[in-house]
């Protein structure tokens, strides 16, 4: 086919047909109308479309021309693995090219939504390095690590209704502050605004209430993985956390990547998780799992284009596996639209960190950007950049795209 | 009208025209269809087909005539008045009479479901008598209230995806438990699964992402009131919640009263909330509000049919307008379906605590029920009935239902 072509993509390209990510766009001439995409080179092909061009089973047609995503993740794996063999065939081989190139649509000309109807949000706290630095600035001297830490991947439910997709604009939270040398508590904008570099998983699969997802039935749940920015205010945090949890220093805002990338386009990054020095109770033992839960996932941080950190999802102690089989373990139930984050990624060097409380040590060790300006906190303005790559099929690399958001000033 | 017609309910009746309270049913014949029903003596009144009836305007007639609250809801409260103001003419004026009649149904003929979809789930902490007893259980001798507790409503996310209707069973929870003592935690079923005793607030009106909703506009964004369990496993809960708050201990199920009676309903019982020794930021300032935000609703719970407790919602420290002014103050957007509980409702007298942790002192005092057993958490086969009055116009005495909920084994 002709170079010019829009389905001339190279295999290896980030967005080739080894990746096939899907999203939810519309465009300037119908802004109403939304529609699944997959990112393909540097175009969108419109999936519904696409299906209906190629005459798909009547199924299939309907899951991809939904507007959103929900359709097609609560129809479970077996859909899933068509939907990703047919997407296949319509971008390579010959007999669909007529059909298939005018539902391609440059990438840049289309906006990106949130891509899935979001059920419940759970947040874990699953990096070892992560947890183990914040226990450092909090109680130095004491155990880094809680006692529960190793037995369990902790984890809590965020705010469903404030996920947004990248390029939302962050306001910048106010509540309550109270410094420990402060006699009471004030009222006003964050001042210690932070990000935390995580990824996320997106569940399609549904369970009843009452029943468990062992460890060996999480791949038949879990969709795929976008990238998140779980914006967090610490001295709102700080303040409200004890004895409840984290609550209004995160629920303001949590950014996620338009683009949910297939659990089955990360089969090449799959790697063993790091050792672990504590017996596991058996459904969290994935000693025996024909394949390993670890993903070998690339990301790095920028701010206002500087990089300041790259976080590896090898170093993850809980999988995405445990964090599902802890998740049901009590019986609790699965719709389709959960979603569940991993926690701040900081591996074991200074600048693998993935949060700037973590890089900065609480503020005490700034850090310095490219314009030579520095930075503890966020401030008005600024832009963070999440974006991710892992292995992927054929020795290629495949992208995760980013998560982007700008620091707008309080209210 | 004759005594025999489903119409002929006294006004003081606790599901009287001073009542009203909105859920939503399904009938054997037709089990798939729901319909959006009105508590009206010991009928159920089709409000959808009363709206057709008497040629109720077509939003009205939409609104009341959809499967679920959630469209009224969002409707907001000029909708809410109209169709109180309807329903009043509908049940009590004689020209409505032959139109409203045949839309009555029994109420012990019609199956009641969850009545409105639930968005995100916010459990509080409000009752300064239950804090203060978990205090000092758990950490005797120290200041039992946590430093921010009069400062800010505590609060958290809790599972939207397991809030179930009354009458679902509760399975014991299953995870992990570990006594101070024991070398490591263990996994199986809970063996201090407790009950907490609360008010809901049901979201109508929802805000954008980045406003906040002032104290005073409270009620033009919280339509209703429930009851509610919050069943809790406190084992799985202690050895979990540290350092990022209550997840498996809490996510098992939460179980709601079918009824949701609007806040229109209890203007009676509006009352001032307790005294309070800290001086409040200005977003939760309430002392010059023109109506006070406090609630006297009267809750008793039995188990297995022995009152246990009679909490009273007016003892609480924090109202629902403080909650609410709390929970959007950082910018948080409000959804439809958006459902806040109050936390545990506690008095100050020992029969009057909404939780067994509190009754029984962790387990160190037991209660005995009126077949001469005793308990210290719940058994199976135990069944727990919420239920609660409060005044309501002109003298009346308003029912808010019950929930109920008997225990299964675990799995």
């Amino acid at each position: 086919m002709s170079a010019s072509s829009p389905l001339a993509v190279p295999h290896d390209a980030p967005f080739g047909v080894r990746n096939l990510p899907y999203g939810v766009f519309s465009t300037a001439d119908e802004p109403e109308l939304r529609r699944i995409g997959v990112a393909y080179g540097d175009h969108v092909l419109d999936a519904g479309a696409a299906a209906r061009a190629t005459g798909a089973p009547a199924d299939l047609a309907a899951a991809l021309g939904a507007p959103s995503l929900n359709p097609l993740l609560a129809a479970g794996r077996p859909l899933w693995t068509r939907a990703r063999a047919a997407l296949t065939a319509w971008l390579t081989e010959d007999r669909h090219r007529a059909a298939v190139e005018p539902c391609l649509l440059p990438r840049a000309d289309v906006r990106l939504h949130l891509p899935f109807e979001v059920a419940d949000y759970v947040d874990f706290y699953a990096s070892e390095h992560h947890a183990g630095n914040v226990g450092r600035i909090f109680r130095p001297g004491s155990e880094p690590l809680p006692p529960n830490w190793k037995h369990l991947p902790i984890g809590y439910h965020g705010r469903a209704g404030t996920i947004v997709v990248s390029g939302t604009p962050v306001v910048r939270p106010c509540g309550q502050r109270k410094a420990p040398a402060d006699p009471a508590p004030t009222y006003g904008p964050s001042r210690r605004l932070d990000i935390e570099a995580e990824l996320g998983f997106v569940v399609g699969t549904p369970t009843p209430l009452g029943s468990r997802v062992a460890l060996a039935d999480a791949d038949d749940h879990v969709f795929g993985v976008c990238l998140v920015n779980d914006w967090s205010a610490r001295d709102l945090q700080a303040w409200e956390y004890v004895p409840l949890g984290p609550f209004l220093g995160k629920s303001f805002a949590t950014s996620v990547s338009p683009w949910v990338v297939p659990l089955d386009a990360l089969a090449a990054a799959r790697t063993a998780p790091p050792a672990r020095d504590t017996e596991p109770l058996p459904y969290l033992d994935d000693r025996a799992a024909p394949t390993p839960y670890g993903l070998d996932v690339a990301l790095d941080v920028r701010i206002n284009g500087t990089v300041i950190s790259r976080p590896p999802f090898a170093a993850m102690y809980w999988t995405y596996a445990q964090m599902l089989a802890h998740l049901t373990v009590n019986g609790a139930s699965l719709r389709t639209g959960d979603f569940y984050a991993s926690g701040t990624i900081s591996g074991p060097e200074r600048d693998t960190r993935g949060a700037l409380i973590e890089l900065t040590w609480n503020g005490e060790e700034p850090l310095e950007l490219a314009d030579g300006t520095r930075r503890t906190y966020l401030e008005d303005g600024d832009e963070v950049v999440i974006s991710a790559t892992a292995p992927g099929a054929d020795g290629t690399r495949i992208a995760l795209g980013e998560v982007a958001g700008r620091i707008a000033p309080a209210v």
